[in-house]
């Protein structure tokens, strides 16, 4: 029998949790230690923490004891969206020899938005012979990474667009709340001041895709702007008043030589008509691909961080993107 | 400035001399040598060959001409969709220490159709050092590379159903003879019988999906049959009388214990309505794709030949295929 690949995860927030339950499904892989800083979370058994029962493996805070001497294949980071911090823990993590696969949004690409760090994690991994690679349904896949390989039959590319527009009623309300439904429209505006109301990744997932095909982007905009209620929505646990907020939407424009060549849209809100996962590519010859239905993020986003083990397992040491390593697929 | 990457071609037919426009256009792309047996090319300029102004490079038959003691990255290797002969050609390359990425169907993935003959390229592959990597549009993108990417998302799949619906009414003339437009119903029957007509690769797609979802098939099924014209249908340069063929349907089976886990349509005929292609995933989730309008397979084809060249280059030696080499892209 072929050995398990050994996976520590290290953070057990709501992603962490759902990673623990995609990951106890699979029969190639066993879990083998579990960190999280929470004081709250510490002895307990992270099968407990995900809804399932009791997998034998608790919760602890101390790094050291988890990675120190022991045979872990990769750790599943999924803790923050900021590279700065990412970095931080990467800094602890990687000098232990472990592969790390990272749901932070800002780490999928940051060759261009924070290329001093990148190139730090970068010698880092090389120095410790492992691979560091940032993942997720978004950025990470549908709106970078698919396009990426879909210009693979293109002769020739002039322009990407990439649309993802999601209905939010039936997302769980953290989602709702993380998207500005019910908030006022100064409220949202003051949310997006703090920096905490917004997708982060659009500015990381130009890049990708216009380093791939040649371009340099001279400029990139992420312009927020909230999805008003026109009349009064209610849902299962939220209303929302006319004139207050159903959502967020995001333009991403990446411009070069004054042209715009990508251009992401990014739309979530409570009752969203016209629901969809589109790429398009203008070039020879051009591609139009849609999701019926669009793709569930939730799902998507912890399924995917697993689906890379095997493609970050086999990956040259450094930090890695997507387009750089063997295709993730689904797995056993 | 970064050095070109060198190219040899080699077989220049009709995929071959497209192959040569696209790669004219490259700007990091060096076209150094062509080879190719018929005596009726040799000396000619490939560029000439291809529409194009004179680019400098004659055709030979003398491989070691062209070859020996060369500095040479990837030989675009378009001669045949047969994998024994293919396999006799890159016993004859390969040991000139270049990489190889070949538009042979049956090379797309031959672990299982012919694990023989697979080992034996990898290990010589491996020996000289270099990557050899077969592909095109189908198989090797649509039917096969396109859904198991798609996967990636995915928690666990149940089926996977791929349909590739094309009109061929305004398709060259000798993709409308190859799917057997024009000929009688019993012709169609004599040309299957002579192994002439069919699209080759469905049973090797079917295998890449499997094996990247951990399926083993215990049986496929590839089954052709005519699609016939209900009345006379004209185009530019064909008349079909009714009762006669207007093109070719293939259905794709790859069974697991009993149950139909993997299907293929393909189907291509002139007149044909609902063009499409499209990938739909039973999983969870269960996702639905589609191109609008399908994609152009002759563009498409040449186009990932030439889109593969950095992930080839960059592969670890051996036999690959396109699920264990970076994402090829469009580039410069």
């Amino acid at each position: 029998m072929a050995k398990k690949t050994r996976i520590v995860q290290m953070g057990l927030g709501p992603i962490g949790n759902k990673v623990t339950q995609f990951l106890a499904e699979k029969a190639g892989i066993e879990i083998v230690g579990a960190i999280d800083a929470d004081p709250a979370k510490a002895g307990q058994d992270i099968g407990v923490l995900a809804g399932l029962p009791a997998l034998g493996v608790k919760v602890t805070a101390d790094m050291k004891a988890v990675l120190g001497g022991k045979d872990v294949d990769v750790v599943i980071l999924t803790t923050t969206s900021s590279l700065v911090k990412t970095a931080d823990q990467l800094a602890e993590l990687l000098p232990y020899g472990v592969n790390v696969i990272s749901s932070c949004e800002e780490l999928s690409y940051p060759w261009l938005t924070n290329p001093g760090l990148a190139g730090k994690i970068d010698k880092l991994a090389r120095e410790n012979n492992v691979a560091v690679l940032a993942t997720g349904v978004n950025p990470g896949f549908l709106m970078d990474y698919l396009p990426v390989v879909m210009t693979g039959v293109c002769r020739n590319v002039r322009k990407v667009t990439v649309e993802r527009i999601q209905d939010a009623t039936f997302r769980r309300i953290p989602f709702q709340k993380k998207i500005g439904a019910g908030l006022t429209v100064a409220q949202f505006h003051e949310k997006v001041k703090e920096g905490t109301l917004r997708h982060v990744g659009l500015t990381e997932s130009m890049h990708m895709i216009a380093s791939c095909l040649g371009w340099k982007l001279d400029k990139t905009e992420d312009i927020i702007s909230p999805i008003v209620a026109e009349y009064e929505v209610k849902t299962e646990g939220l209303s929302v008043k006319a004139g207050d907020v159903l959502g967020v939407q995001q333009i991403g424009r990446g411009i070069v030589a004054g042209e715009e060549l990508v251009t992401m849209i990014f739309r979530a809100a409570i009752g969203q008509p016209d629901v969809r996962d589109r790429i398009v590519i203008d070039g020879t010859p051009s591609l139009d691909s849609s999701f019926k239905g669009g793709v569930n993020g939730d799902v998507a986003t912890c399924a995917i961080l697993i689906n890379a083990i095997p493609s970050v397992v086999s990956a040259r040491p450094g930090l890695r993107t997507m387009v750089d390593i063997q295709a993730p697929h689904c797995f056993k």
